[in-house]
């Protein structure tokens, strides 16, 4: 039985103060409450249709998860999708720690990147890129909002993430800093690069000055039309794309 | 004097329905506005802050041209931004005319991508990488859709395009067609690429059969992660990306 304090209490994960106050977020739709059942994030509530649990029953922890069966209806009173006739979970937010990756891989950073949906479009990059890491500063978009999750296609169950001090983070990690400009070096013609870090910057600002100080190499995906500029995540795809072509072949 | 007929007549505009009826559509925001004014777009009404018309008097044109001073507010009445201290413009539609391009070009043809963002994001790739020309299946997002002008940035200024049978285009001008798939030539290890179609297909279901089978080549951009796939405006960037370089050096 679905109570109304549930519906309510819920709908009070779409506002980050009560993501914040709780602890807790939470996640809709197939494929990515299927994604979140085998990651390593702690699953607290599973509301779902009948349909939804026989199809998927090899996939659901048989202890430690409080499942509720509830109808497409209710799942759509409760969360932000016009539709869904799948499942809707609630989960434990990770605790915010920062892991040094090995030194083989790259790493993203993002300087206050705002949108939600260039967030999540950015974790589904990494994802696809084979980057774990990504740092973001403490002005970036809330990684447990639920564009954010949306927009990551279940990516976001695979990516480990810290929000802090960039600048002390990279100064502390001696690692090379690739920071993407208007005015870098042309990504097309670059010969090698090695693991570093991949510094993103704001969407209207670009990277900050104290952050740009940072950058070892500034580099530039070359313009061949008249556009002014690259959305954010257009732009993390292509530099990821250039630099995994440049380390790999 | 702004009538309340005319508010009334600009929020109709938000509709496909009266777009197509009038054949109209409008534009807002100071860069957009302003990269409408030098394009060959016909602007019919503009609607501008006196700061706006003082700071821009050299852009905007002495005749064939209805201007009428507003407020912001007026301005925020009228359009979709949730703020909007410049312009708002009321632009005629042009005719969907086919226009083969020069051999040389580079073409892009959008089988049913639905996503007003996802067109709006791929139309300013397409200019980023000075590509002119777009051919767009009936089912494809409308051009004149607002969130599609928005997220062009001013691109949509600049970009030849063609709603129709893409099937029939693509047999007609005989050219090499390149379509993105999950199981084609990896992009990374291709020498070379002549110009052509450069073909995407649905969010959901990709590349339709019938246009499947027009295919010379089938691309796919390497996944190194266990993201299942990547967004359609992502993709685009990449193979644009990517297709550059190897016609360029």
């Amino acid at each position: 039985m679905l109570s109304k304090n549930t519906v309510k209490f819920i709908k009070s994960l779409h506002q980050k103060k009560y993501r914040s106050e709780h602890g807790l977020f939470f996640v809709e739709g197939e494929k990515s409450v299927l994604e979140l059942l085998s990651s390593d994030f702690k699953t607290e509530n599973l509301f779902a249709t009948a349909d939804f649990l026989n199809k998927n029953q090899s996939f659901i922890p048989q202890s430690g998860l409080d499942i509720t069966e509830v109808t497409q209806a209710q799942l759509e009173s409760m969360g932000q999708y016009k539709s869904n006739d799948s499942a809707l979970a609630v989960v434990r937010m990770k605790e915010n720690r920062l892991l040094k990756p090995h030194p083989d891989q790259m790493i993203l950073a993002l300087d206050d990147v705002r949108d939600p949906g260039n967030l999540g479009t950015i974790i589904r990059i990494a994802d696809w890129y084979g980057i774990r890491h990504i740092l973001m500063s403490e002005q970036t978009a809330e990684f447990y909002n639920p564009k954010v999750i949306q927009s990551t296609m279940g990516s976001f169950t695979r990516i480990q993430f810290f929000y802090g001090n960039l600048s002390e983070v990279i100064q502390d990690w001696k690692l090379p800093v690739y920071g993407a400009f208007l005015d870098g070096e042309n990504i097309h013609e670059m010969k090698e690069v090695k693991p570093g870090v991949i510094l993103m910057g704001n969407e209207s600002v670009g990277i900050s000055f104290q952050l740009g100080r940072l950058v070892d190499r500034k580099v530039t995906i070359p313009a061949f039309g008249a556009a002014e500029s690259l959305n954010v995540a257009i732009a993390t795809a292509v530099i990821c794309d250039n630099f995994k072509r440049l380390s790999q072949y």
